[in-house]
């Protein structure tokens, strides 16, 4: 199949397949927060107008404050970005023509953004049913590599890793002088949220990326940041272009930060329909991976290639994400956004019907 | 001096020189358009909320659609960004470890950016009162490097420079493969714009730059676009983020772009007004540039240093742009916006008072 590396654009999906897209489609390849944005945003949006006409703060100072509030850092251990992807953009700069190693299944921005900047790139794959890391490959994985990238929770498995061998990893590449990037975009989504952030301001080695986007529902607006240490964060913002983190951003992040009770009902939520959604796979006879997270892989054991159950879902206006160019998946999974109740409903149905018809 | 080298903060500014924020103050040191954005905006702000919650169309189709209908190009000869800025910084990464000449006084971003990638940079400097280009001096200069940052109209001054000098500087570059970046930020605020853009579409050698936040007063939102061949777009947009734009920024561009009404209006306003500044100036016994647009430098010809009129107007709450990080003036003028008549008024009235207690 000829699919677009990204999964957020189901016009691209139908018109590549040569698919007529049906009038209805439900997106499970957007892994956004299916409760929204916060009210605060909604109830704010009118005066964000004001915000338009001049320049956005350069140095972001009310939200890296609040972002340093709430993650008991300093302000000077944070760069804001415009999304993740700036981010990882910028880092990628910093480690031009170096050694990358890549662990996956993972969010293929960072590969690609390596590429461009003419790093080598090397893959550890993690494998089912677990998906957890495994020491003793990494390890000498690490000794070879001047910088690592881990998904944590992974994208796309959903995969919490166990504490204590991340922990281990963070150890590993303090000890061979490796940079180390823990992506934590969708740490939050998880009953028991797990973040390194605390070391990474400690460590000359680590780094930790946020996004702001997911959990809070902005996608269109671009937010993350990154905690580190003050000189290696200054080195990375050196190629990040002026005023990069518009004004509508700044404003909403902050608004984001001082709703609180909005993640944890997500979480909440997250819980009840993963719950629902993980006991009809196991009852219907497909796979999954063990996510702890709104999105998890599947699959259906009975089938050789799954790319007939993706047209199935499609024509019934249900998008899944396909995993082509995911190494250590290639194809032979989905990825699965966990969404509203009503929307899991129809993929349940869907689901069903295909076991019923094959 | 010890000032912030940009001049959109005025709150750095006063704090940097030890001085008390007056309550009120009008800032004349941004050049955005006082009118404000066009009337399309506020209308549809409310119905621009439902665009944060996805992700931006990466390909910005819509949006590159409309301007090249607008500019008379094709939508693969358009290259949208975060910004202008965020172009700056990707022509700068292509141009990375090269040499770069300047025409200044010129936007400090093009110097700052080059630096970032290891360029070599020269400076070639035009001349009051007129600052026009000098061919003799520049043909010179254009041989010895890979590529030629203009900036026209001229930010700081002001000044468009002389058609066929444009023309020729075009050639010039053609001539010897060296690579022209016309940066036509402020082109739309001239009473007779002036645009190269279908020079650009037609050169390898050729790139013009343009900024919508201007005009259309969206600082805020970020917002420009490069116009050249596809296959020189093609290799400046390698390192460029994905969904580098947000969703807001490409939605506003497509409903300013929509309302070409607005800045005939501004072209109007702004030709109004200059005439009466640059009356008054002459009647007073200021020097100004010869300025076509939006914004003039101002000297008092009968100081030495003009340090002391920077504060005396500062203290009014009258914040005007230093010129001591562009080459070639060095502080010796101010750079100055038109604003609202009110505004413009507030400052004739204190120049006025400068003069006679002067």
């Amino acid at each position: 199949m000829r699919l677009p590396a990204h999964g957020s654009n189901p016009d691209h999906l139908f018109s590549a397949l040569g698919m007529t897209k049906p009038a209805e489609i439900v997106d499970f390849s957007v892994n956004i927060n299916p409760l929204g944005a916060p009210g605060a945003i909604k109830d704010h949006w009118p005066s964000l107008l004001a915000e338009i006409d001049d320049y956005p703060d350069p140095s972001a100072s009310e939200l890296k404050q609040m972002i340093g509030d709430h993650e008991g850092v300093a302000a000077s251990q944070l760069l804001p970005g415009n999304g993740a992807s700036e981010l990882i953009t910028l880092i990628a700069r910093y480690l031009h023509g170096k050694k990358v190693l890549i662990i996956h299944p993972a969010f293929s921005e960072y590969a690609s953004a390596c590429r461009n900047e003419d790093c080598t790139i090397f893959y550890h794959v993690v494998h089912p049913p677990h998906w957890q890391l495994e020491k003793q490959a990494l390890q000498k994985d690490i000794e070879n590599v001047d910088a690592v990238f881990v998904c944590h929770p992974n994208n796309p498995t959903g995969v919490q890793y166990d504490k204590p061998a991340v922990d281990w990893l963070i150890d590993a590449c303090e000890q061979s002088k490796t940079l180390l990037i823990i992506d934590e975009a969708f740490y939050d989504f998880a009953s028991d949220p797990v973040t390194f952030i605390q070391k990474a301001v400690r460590s000359r080695f680590l780094l930790v990326l946020r996004s702001l986007t997911k959990m809070y529902s902005i996608a269109g607006l671009r937010l993350g940041f990154l905690a580190g240490q003050q000189e290696l964060l200054a080195r990375i913002q050196k190629t990040q272009p002026h005023w990069s983190l518009n004004a509508i951003a700044l404003k909403a992040g902050v608004l984001c930060l001082n709703d609180q009770q909005h993640s944890r009902q997500t979480r909440q939520y997250m819980d009840t329909e993963r719950a629902r959604l993980f006991s009809f796979l196991k009852e219907n006879e497909f796979l999954h991976s063990p996510s702890a997270i709104n999105f998890y892989l599947i699959k259906d054991p009975s089938l050789d290639d799954q790319e007939a159950l993706f047209q199935f879902l499609l024509q019934r206006g249900l998008v899944l994400r396909h995993t082509y160019n995911f190494p250590g998946l290639e194809g032979t999974w989905f990825r699965v956004a966990i969404k509203k109740k009503a929307e899991n409903d129809l993929l349940m149905e869907a689901l069903a019907e295909w076991k019923q018809g094959n």
